[in-house]
């Protein structure tokens, strides 16, 4: 089997470890906080103390980190896993990152003879646990056919969107329609209620039929019970609107909706919602309409 | 039996009488174009000459026509049917009209001792060929029960919304999420392709996880395909946002996430799509980009 | 001199009065509140107790009334001018009315051999009272010219927008940039406030050079002094933009720009502020940024 | 007299530098294209062969480049201006660039016993040959008095906006004002001219009222002209309005009309029109009215 180096035990990163160990694959993890990592060693991990430790004897290393930053951190330095990755390694980045940092990574990898996927998923901590994530792949296609069975101990449907910078690319576009879904679901609720329809009733139509977003189903029954615990959170959901403005800007594509979206988790934000569930930017529109979609509140 | 009149043989109607017809109602049809209504008379239907004559011996009429004027045609006046609708006769409207139209039908009938119900479908031709539309419903509760048996002939989920004009306020904002879930696919998908990534992919991350959406599903194929056919006409959503649109600004309701796609939508209008399919508004960003997201385009 | 009748002595009409009276005309003054007429006597005006009194000998007929509604009364009716008015009389309405409200007037007292302008006028209760106000009129250019003399006395531009309607569209599209003069200012101030420059010295660079509007410089200081007394009011240019909506709707004209300022004020009617001057806009902006403008509240 | 450096002889520059020489300054040239520079010799120039030949003797160093880039192309580096200027010395640089870099070098400087100014202008190539441009100064209120002589030399309003990058700051808010102003003008003149109303006319009511606004004077005509002669180029703005939304982004400060406006102007961008001047961005408008504000083509 493919030793694999994992750098990443977060919350989406330590499930997929443990499917890759489930698998058969011998895994060497690394993470900044290490007692997390050794809870893993129970399952057949070994643990390194750097990330060049983790990819030093890897055939695949796997990243998934929070941001950009902390791929300089992990990847660059002396100990980080460029110092140590064989040519030939192929190293599979998970995170969600600019698509103009993934496609250079992907350039300069492939002059040092290293093999380069930039892969985010989409799915929640859920689908890690189960292991039904998608991955939106940029890069080689070939090499994503070597290392299909790596992808699908963690997933089930892995996805080649074009050269490197497509998988982030990809991530930055889906985010965005995420955004607009709950806004638009938020939007029409507020009239619907502002009319005299009952929240509970509006979501049913809206799941029934033609108005079905996934949004919907999963953050309507939220906004009916008031419960803003966290799934995705509302500053990050923000923070991903930012990047894929700065995105579509350099890339020259108008972008109202996204835009007008953008503005919306603004104000939450400023509203001190940052900290709640990306779909709390339905509270923007229950204090426009004065009145909130949570059945007690209704009753008023 | 219940004695059933029916007025208004559209693409939607006469489908929907047909399958009173198949569950043994009595069914008295009104056709503007008589033809049309003879068409069901081998299916056991009688034909009416005039509206009033469906609505004289009737225990519920249902109607089902193109707008506020018509309802206006069809109500009104010695031919209309409330010229010869009985007392206790239940009077439900399926058309898409305002909700102040409904709102003020209902007042009206109740005072004559008419019972009625403005229950507008989601769904097409092809939900309501198959049985399967979804009905928001106002009015009473009791009555929409009454009835029961007369909704399910036509369709699978009944949705009591609350008072009169309930359903046509549901049928405006719902409208409105499809109009902005088919201009986030578009927007989305115009960012993606602008970055290099196949739109046949995209589409498949969309469809598979978080980003879905009915309009994804159901437009995305036609995106792909360039296939402008009809199964909403694009000048027939722009109608509804605009109703939409004046329904909000009564309500006192703001709408960005609306406005900014009705403008969009009106963008397309002007472009000359009226009479495609409401999800050729993405021509207007295939515009933007100056590429299409068609596959043929994409291999220039 | 000319006999000219004045129906409605607002705070607009009746300085519009006193100058007629004071350029000579023989001026019948008509106002639903009689002692507001009356105080014209002293002036030289004469006092009629209908509409159509004011009319009935009168060469010019002026209505300066608050909306398409008091349009109906003050016109129709056994007491409306129209009972008394003569064919060859000419009536001119300065109110702000719809553009099809002023199009069909025109057209229906063509028919009956009056002539009909209509003039709404730009410019505020100063304006008004120095003379000085801008008409922006609609009708036949002869019927103008044959009328400069009446115009003058209250005004000091008189501009022919084309044929009758063209003065009532020319004022929503007119307060439509207004609208949109003040929120560029509130979004411009938040993003120099929040990188913490001094609001005050913003605004001198504003109405220095290329960003000054007429806007800025008489909103500007209320913004920097916290003044929200009413000079045009919030509430009141919400009702013109949803009427500029709807007008730009039955056009087919996209207005993002106008839509996204709608939302701004319906935002801020929302929140209680319809009541003071249509600049309070920017509180919502200050809220936003959760700080204000006003200088005393900078220095916490 | 002050010793001035002059870094930067471009369309601004030039005028300003010669302004300067006027009266009574030594003023020590730099240009990347030195022909330029010596054209300035004859009017008691010294012409230096580096930024850092510039700034060797002298008491202040005016900068004046193209963007963000060109400060690091003459300010670092051996030839850079700070590899010779001396403590003391006090560097203005009245190029538009980010308000982030303003503030970054004002921290550095200030390290360096060096004293600095972000001093950015509005005004246009007329202004700077006029010496009537208008400062807006980032720094230390002391330093600007210091060298009062040297901004009345060049200008005639010098305002002092608060801290390192209060001057960047506010040209970027100062800017989205011009461009908001620019579409609210177009937006308005097609409605108006949809509704039959006379684009010259229209632009009468606009700049003699409450609607005014600078851009509207200046671009009015040209859009009546239908000359996009270049005073300030579309792709410019576009620029700016990209920088501006990075900037507010990073502010939280939402901007729903900056945003529109930016998808407007990005959408004139894309249809070509980026070469022309910004007010071009009306064609959007004349594209969706099918007709254009230009004289000619309105007698069609």
């Amino acid at each position: 089997m493919k030793n694999v180096g994992f750098v990443g035990l977060g919350t989406m990163g330590k499930p997929m470890a443990e499917h890759l160990l489930a698998n058969g694959f011998r895994v060497t993890v690394f993470n900044r906080t290490k007692a997390r990592a050794e809870e893993l060693v129970s399952r057949g991990a070994s643990v390194a103390s750097t990330p060049a430790e983790a990819a030093s004897d890897a055939d695949v290393v796997i990243t998934m980190v929070s941001d950009d930053a902390a791929i300089g951190e992990v990847y660059d330095g002396t100990e980080g896993l460029l110092a140590k990755a064989r040519p030939g390694t192929t190293i599979i980045d998970c995170s969600t990152i600019s698509a103009d940092l993934a496609r250079k990574l992907g350039e300069r990898l492939t002059k040092a003879s290293i093999r380069f996927l930039d892969a985010p998923v989409t799915g929640s901590k859920q689908a890690a646990e189960s292991g039904t994530l998608v991955f939106m792949v940029g890069g080689d296609a070939a090499v994503i056919e070597e290392h299909r069975d790596v992808f699908e101990a963690m997933g089930n449907k892995i996805i080649h969107m074009g050269p490197h910078g497509s998988g982030a690319a990809t991530k930055l576009a889906h985010n965005t329609m995420v955004a607009i879904h709950n806004v638009a679901l938020a939007e029409a609720m507020a009239i619907a209620a502002a009319a005299g329809v009952d929240p509970k009733s509006f979501l049913e139509v809206v799941t029934a039929g033609a108005a079905y977003s996934k949004a919907a189903e999963i953050k309507g029954p939220k906004l009916l019970a008031g419960d803003w615990s966290v799934q995705f959170g509302l500053a990050l959901m923000l923070k991903d609107l930012k990047l894929a403005t700065g995105f579509a800007d350099r890339l020259g594509v108008p972008t109202p909706m996204m835009s007008a979206a953008k503005s919306l988790f603004q104000t939450a934000q400023q509203s001190g919602l940052g900290t709640l569930d990306l779909s709390a930017v339905a509270q923007v529109y229950e204090q426009w309409i004065n009145r909130t979609f949570h059945a007690d509140q209704n009753n008023k």
